[in-house]
Order: structure tokens, then C-alpha cells, then sequence
């Protein structure tokens, strides 16, 4: 197999079933799943599977011709977003999300720059790569795409807007200095590889209202942000009050199965739609569009944003302790099931990289399974299925502490 | 939902069960499917519907922890492959494939242009949308791509070699004019939306050997010809005795599960692996996974790649009877159960694009489903899920000759 990206952990782990918030190796080991949130309503979720397989058995056909999951699905979607958000595409995966919104905002726009956050992840296509300088190395990076700093940046400062601003102009003066004009920014709402970030306040008003005035497009990445993970709202993008032109889902929608969208306006859709042709074979299928109303139905019966909200706020706190306790945790942030510790040497004040990978592993070891992001590698990434409670929540935080009181 | 592409035929079917190789409508009516190659094993099949059931109660999670499943499925894949094909990368759809493709071409070449036949279809991503001039029009194709004629050609010709070689130098000197050279050639191994061709003997040979030695690969797109469906082989391109750098899979490998692969060399892989990354959330999840060994399980016990052979190779001689009494029908192309109808005007000599569609609906209302493809889409496109058999082929074949006499 192609080897390019690597298995998780110093010790790979063979992983043979998962139930809810757990999963199990080949020797009957347990694990705490704190990370996969593509397992969105838990792993193997009962209600999901049957739902596949009833629809699986019944039919899987593409959307050449009408079907009523897609019907349902689209609506149901669209119910939950904001503003004029009322068309959807459905694709197979993030990457095929984020690269249509892309082709959705040059049709729209007729231009062809793109910003993205400095240390973004938005996919896999050949396009996507590019606006993701979490791969993509400047050395290989085209110049439609320019980077923006991570709100890490204007975290400390008082005048956001007049900062961020003055950045903004900066990358967008490049695209026309070379005549392509700006066709959209692009943010993942939670800046998970940048870091995890909740924007400051304002911060997404202040981009959005800019670019838009540039004549661009706004496109939030909701691959990771979305479906109520952060607990308080259903988009990462509804936590600074902004409606984005474009909208792409991912990850959690199909819980493991390859489902995703993009959403936008009637009035962009109808300017892409007259000038371009969008088929996508698996996208949109009954089986998908079945996987997806029924995660979503889960999440309605068993209040999983609320539950995002409620035990994600509990888990916060008690990593604020931890960082109390622990010189090393400089910073706890994120939000909801979606929390990022970042770890710095007190010391020598450098990204604490090595022991960070130290901690995951250790974690591991203990049946924790947690990943780690950022720039620097140094921030601990939080983000297990929906059902989490506060006794997974406690059992998690214990064995952080454990490993920290052991190693410092 | 974005409506930028249409729903099949005049009156748009609501299918809502599948099985074998019949379609039912919200109505009951029921419909031979002689056009949906996804249902690879046929709708519904049972023996997939239950290996996707028992992994997705098991398991469905990422390959960043080991799963058996991939491993066989890379091992089950590269051993139907020839020559040193011998490196499996998993995706979700064609496209991805596709699109993967293109980077592992340009990061082993340290090229950027592609060669595709002048009305190919490879996908829908950003990049490779420019490698489908069946959707983009010339305003929008970028210099990258560069087209050559379509095999049809060189159909009648003698010198074959000699023309196509003319040809292709001046596709690959563009690409030196403007200093990118030449990475890669990509052909659907049957040309479908050329119009369904199999490449004339020694095609795929001699646009091979002078694409490799001016520096680039040939990659063979196997998303529609492959896994037995031309009946002779198990790989359209091994009907020109050729082996390519690069395979791509995609549409009937999980029979509708969002599945597809890019199959390469050691050297090839080891060179982009290198250089790059390459992680795909679902792309080759067990639960995918499960659903590829299934197809292939089938395919073996069930002989499917032979039964495409006999009732293909029926199906095509009674179309060629069918083309001797209507002088509609200039030709008969394709092989095993994947055939093209030609129509054009016998008095105009012109594409009898309207008649086609006319004729498609027709069939459509009498329960027969069929496709229409070609750059004029005056070619039916006739491409079955497998267990395809001699009375499903008398069936389609007489409604074919019915309406032909009923119009003519």
C-alpha cells in the first residue's frame, strides 16, 4: 500500500471493532476513543447500521434519477443553516467538498485566488492540496493561493480589525498585482490545524465583510467545526455570527460512510450551475443520504449537540485545572467535543513537539486515544464521538494527569 | 439541490428497489437496467449488502490503525494486476483516483502536462475536469492539457503508428513550448464518452512507448472498462497487450459503496511517498473495504468475468443483425457487456442525436435502460451489471428492433 501518511502512534494498533466511545484490538484491549470524530453518534451506532443496510438492500443507484433520501436529506440540512443557505451538492468526501466549493466561487466570481490559513488542511485534490499548507510546503505552493496568519495572531490585541485588515489587504494586493483577483477565503471554523482556535470575536465578520467587498466569496469548512460539535451552535461559523456564502460538510455527516456537501445560495448555485456541469456518481446515493438523515435523527432523539455542550464544557474545566497544575499546558482552547492542549517547554519556551508525542503514545498505551495538530505538532486534539460523557471526560483527564505527574 | 446536471430521460424515473439486473419504479414497474455498471454484481446483491452489514456493526474506522481488510483487498487487487503493479492507494470515487493519479504522475516526472483524448471524461475535481473535455469546453481548458483524436481516427487506417505518433508530437511539443513537458497520458481503456472504442491494435502501444520516452507515464483508467467487464480480460488495456504506470478504479468496485484505487509501481509510489503525503478519511475504511472483497468473491464463484464474454459477445452479434436491417445504425462498437449503437442519419450522414434520445426514451418507457454517450451523443450506451444474461440481452435487443420499426 502506499505508505505516504502514517499509522497513529509509535506502537500501531489493530483495531478490530468499535461501540459507541470504544474501541477494541485484536487482543480485546479497550480503548477511549477521544478522537474519531468521524464516528459522530458513536461507533458502530446501531441506528446508522440499520439504516444502511435497509437502504442497501432496497436499492444504491446514483441521483440520474429522483429519490426521496437525497429530497430529505438536502432539506433536512438546509433547515439548519443560516440565511439563504438552501442548495446543496452532495459529494463523497471533504476533499471533494472543498474542491467543488472551490470551482463553485471562481464560476461565481470570475476570479481565481484563494485565501486560506497558514497552516490550513482542507483535503487531498490537486487543487485542495494547494490550500493546504499544512501539506502543501511554500516551495510547491501556486500563487492563486496566499495565506492569512492564524488568529493566534490577534489573539493578544486589541485592535483585531485594524491587524487583521491590514494582513488581508496584504495577501489580496498579490493576487492583483498578478491580475487573478480574489475568488474566496476559505477557514475551517475551528482552525483545527492551526492549532484549534475559536476566532476571536469579530474575527470571520471582520475576513467575510473585506472579501466579499473584494468581490470574493466566504467558504466555511465545516468538515471538523460542524453538526454541533461545539455545543453551543450547529456551525463553527454561527459562534461569530457570520452566514457564509458557501458551506462544506464532511467527516461525521454519513458516520464513516463517504457522504459529504456543499451548501450555498440559490444565486450562486444558478451561476454555477448555467456554466458548469457537477455529476458525482456515489455522491448523493440512497444508502449515503440514508446513513446521513440517520445521524441526524440520533443526533435530534438523543441531544447530541446539547450533550457537545454540557460534558464538553466539564472537559474544558478540568483541562483548565490540569494546565493549573502543569507548567507544560500553556494554553487549553477549543470548544464543545472539540478541545485542543497545547503544550510549551517552560523553559525554553519552545513547542513541547517530542513530549507531546510522548504523552499520545503514553495515552495510548493506557487505552486513550487522543491526536495531535498544529504548526508545531504540540497541541493535543480532543475530538471523540458525540455520546462522550463526564465519565469518559474523568477517566481521560485522569490519565493525562497520571502520565504528567509521572513524567515532570 | 444543485441542479447542474440532469436526471435521465425525458420523464425522469423514480426508482426505489434494485435487484439483479432489474430497477423498480415508486409504481412497480419494472425496468431491465442495461446501463448501470456500478451495480457491478448486480442490485442489491446480497452477498454485499451482507459483507457491508457485518463490517459496519463491526467496525468502520480510518486507516491510521491496522484493518486485515485493506490488506487483502491491496493483495486481491495487485494480484489481477500485471507487470509490477504492485502498490494500492484508496480513495472514495473516481474522480479522487483520478485526481491522485495526476499528482503521482507530476511528482515522479517533475512534469505538468496531460495528454487526454479529445472527448475524455475522467472526473469532476478541479484538475481533473480539465482533463475531461467531454465537460470542458476549450475557453476553459488550461495549458496543461493537451487533447489528441479520439481513436476513431484511426479506425480505417493502415499506418496507424505513423499517424498517431504525428499527432501526439504535437500535442507533447505544446507542453515544451511552454516548458512543462509531458507527465502523463490518461485513457479510459474503452473510450466511452469518445464514443466507445477499443483502441485499434498497438494504439495504446505506440502512444505509450512515445509518451514513456519523452518522460511521462501512462496511466490506464480503469473506472469504467476494468474488473472483467470487456469479458476477454480482467483490464481494458490488457486487450492491447500493454501495461500502464498507473491504474486507476473506481465506479463498480464496492457495487455502490464509495470506493475507487490508484494502482502503481514500487518506484513510482516510492517517489511520491517521499515527497508528499497522502491521507483519505474514508478511502479504504474496512467497511469499503469489505464491500471490494465481496464484489471480487462474486465475481470468482459466479464466473462473471466469462459470463460477460458469452452473453457479451451475443449481445453484440445480435445488435450487428440489428444494424444490417436499419440503416440507422452505422456501427457496433465495444466488447463484452460494454457496447455502443451508433446512429447516424443515413441520408444526412449526420449524428442522429436527436433520434438516439428519442429512441433512449422510448426504451425507457418500455421498460429498457440505456445510456447515451459519444462527443454528437448519438451512440447508446449499453452497459449492464454483469450477470447480464442471453434473455435479458433477447429482451433489450427485441424492444430495440421494435422501436427501430415502429420509427423507421
Amino acid at each position: 500500500m502506499g505508505n505516504a501518511d502514517e499509522l497513529f502512534y509509535s506502537e500501531p494498533l489493530h483495531i478490530v471493532r468499535g461501540e459507541d466511545v470504544w474501541l477494541y484490538d485484536a487482543e480485546g484491549k479497550k480503548y477511549l476513543d477521544v478522537y474519531n470524530n468521524v464516528a459522530h453518534v458513536g461507533h458502530s451506532n446501531p441506528h446508522v447500521v440499520e439504516a444502511i443496510t435497509r437502504q442497501a438492500k432496497a436499492l444504491n443507484t446514483s441521483t440520474r434519477y429522483l429519490h426521496e433520501n437525497i429530497v430529505d436529506l438536502a432539506e433536512k440540512i438546509t433547515e439548519l443553516m443560516p440565511g439563504e443557505l438552501e442548495v446543496c451538492y452532495f459529494v463523497c468526501s471533504g476533499s471533494e467538498a472543498n474542491d467543488l466549493a472551490l470551482q463553485i466561487a471562481r464560476a461565481y466570481t470570475k476570479k481565481q485566488g484563494c485565501l486560506v490559513s497558514e497552516n490550513a488542511y482542507h483535503g487531498n485534490t490537486t487543487a485542495v492540496f494547494q490550500m493546504s499548507p499544512d501539506d502543501c510546503v511554500p516551495e510547491k505552493r501556486q500563487d492563486w493561493v496566499q495565506t492569512l496568519p492564524s488568529p493566534k495572531k490577534y489573539q493578544q490585541t486589541e485592535q483585531i480589525e485594524l491587524n487583521c485588515l491590514k494582513d488581508l489587504s496584504l495577501a489580496m494586493d498579490k493576487f492583483d498585482e498578478i491580475g487573478i483577483g480574489t475568488a474566496a477565503v476559505i477557514f475551517d471554523s475551528i482552525f483545527s490545524s492551526d492549532g484549534i482556535f475559536l476566532p476571536p470575536p469579530d474575527y470571520l465578520k471582520t475576513i467575510y465583510g473585506a472579501v466579499r467587498q473584494s468581490g470574493g466569496l466566504a467558504i466555511a469548512d465545516e468538515v471538523q467545526s460542524g453538526l454541533g460539535r461545539i455545543g453551543s451552535h450547529m456551525w463553527g461559523f454561527s459562534h461569530d455570527g457570520v452566514v457564509p456564502d458557501i458551506v462544506t460538510l464532511g467527516k461525521p455527516m454519513g458516520n464513516g460512510y463517504p457522504i459529504a456537501a456543499v451548501v450555498t445560495t440559490r444565486k450562486i448555485a444558478q451561476v454555477f450551475d448555467q456554466e458548469y456541469g457537477y455529476f458525482n456518481t456515489f455522491g448523493g446515493n440512497p444508502v449515503a443520504c440514508a446513513a446521513a438523515l440517520a445521524v441526524l435523527e440520533t443526533m435530534k432523539t438523543d441531544h447530541l449537540m446539547q450533550n457537545a455542550e454540557t460534558p464538553g464544557l466539564y472537559f474544558h474545566q478540568e483541562l483548565i485545572e490540569l494546565a493549573e497544575k502543569y507548567d507544560l499546558i500553556s494554553e487549553v482552547r477549543g470548544k464543545g467535543l472539540f478541545l485542543g492542549v497545547e503544550l510549551i517547554d517552560p523553559i525554553g519556551k519552545e513547542p513541547a513537539t517530542k513530549k507531546t508525542a510522548e504523552i499520545v503514545n503514553l495515552l495510548s498505551k493506557n487505552g486513550i486515544l487522543v491526536g495531535i495538530t498544529g504548526p508545531d505538532s504540540n497541541v493535543i486534539k480532543m475530538r471523540p464521538p458525540m455520546t462522550f460523557n463526564k465519565r469518559h471526560v474523568d477517566r481521560a483527564v485522569e490519565n493525562l494527569d497520571e502520565i504528567l505527574s509521572s513524567l515532570f
